[in-house]
C-alpha cells in the first residue's frame, strides 16, 4: 500500500467511498445527503492543507485530509479525517493514513493536531488514534446521533507534536 | 437595552466591533486580517441560524450569532458566538446575547449549545457562560495563541437544554 497525494483521477473511487461513510451516519458529522460537489470541497484540501489517498494496485483503500484546525490564533494546530473503504478496513488503512498526517504535520511545524468530533460509539478510530499518541481531552454528552446508538458522545482528541 | 434581528443597516456599527476583536486576537480563532466581505460571510448566519444586535438608543452595542453546530448526526447540537463593543464592557451585554441565543436554542428544540473554542485567558467569558449553566467539557492545551499571554488552553463548553 502506498500513499500519496490526491489526484483529479482518483475521486471516480474516493467518491464512493465517502458517499459510503457519510450515508452510514456512523462517524462523520457531514451532511447525508452531501452533493458529490460538496463532497468534493469538504474532501479536497487546497494548499496548504492536504488530502490523500492509500493505494494498493491502483485501487483506493481509503483517503485522508489534513489542514489548519483554526484560523488566526488557532492556526499552529491542524486537524486530520479519515475515510477507509468498506471492503478494507481491519488492515491497517486508517492507522497507515494516520501516520502520515502525523508526519505532514510535523513536517510542517504544526504544534499538535486536534480531532474536534470524534464519535465515542467509533472504538476502532478511538483506539487507533489512542495508539498512535492521542489522548481524549473532553467529550461532549451526546452529540453525535447513532443510527443504532442513539445519542453518544463526540470526543475531542489532541496529541502534542 | 434591545435585543434584535440584525438588520442590513446595522453592518456599519457592527463591522467595526467584529473588526476590533478580531485583530484584537485574544478571543476569536478568525483570521485577524479578515476582509469585511468574509467577516459578513462568517458574521451573518442565513437561516435557520440567526444573527442578532444589541442595541442602546440605536447605538449597536454588541452583535450574536447563532446556528446548528455540526452538520448531519451532529445538527440537534447548536452553537453560538458573541462580540461587545469596547467601550461597551462590563455592563451585561454579553450576558443578555448569551441569554438570548439560549432562549433561542430552547425554541428550536435543539439538544444542546457547545462553545467550540473558548479561550481559557477570556476569564470573563468563561465566568459568564458558566453562570449561564454552561461547563468546560475539555480544555485543548496550548490551542490558542494569545498576543500577550502566549499560548493558553481552548475550552470546549457545554450545555444541555
Amino acid at each position: 500500500m502506498t500513499i500519496r497525494e490526491f489526484q483529479e483521477a482518483d475521486w471516480p473511487q474516493v467518491w464512493p467511498i465517502l458517499r459510503e461513510v457519510v450515508r452510514a451516519q456512523e462517524t462523520f458529522t457531514y451532511d447525508p445527503n452531501l452533493s458529490p460537489d460538496e463532497a468534493r470541497e469538504v474532501w479536497i484540501e487546497p494548499a496548504p492543507g492536504l488530502t490523500v489517498v492509500a493505494v494498493r494496485s491502483e485501487r483506493v483503500l481509503g483517503s485522508a485530509k489534513m489542514g489548519t484546525n483554526r484560523a488566526g490564533p488557532g492556526s499552529h494546530v491542524c486537524t486530520a479525517s479519515f475515510i477507509v473503504a468498506a471492503g478494507a478496513r481491519g488492515q491497517g488503512v486508517g492507522t497507515a493514513l494516520c501516520r502520515f498526517a502525523l508526519d505532514w504535520a510535523h513536517q510542517r511545524g504544526y504544534a499538535g493536531m486536534q480531532f474536534n468530533a470524534v464519535a465515542a460509539s467509533n472504538r476502532t478510530a478511538v483506539s487507533v488514534y489512542e495508539r498512535l499518541g492521542f489522548r481524549i481531552v473532553g467529550t461532549v454528552p451526546g452529540a453525535f446521533a447513532h443510527p443504532t446508538f442513539g445519542r453518544v458522545g463526540l470526543h475531542v482528541m489532541y496529541q502534542e507534536l
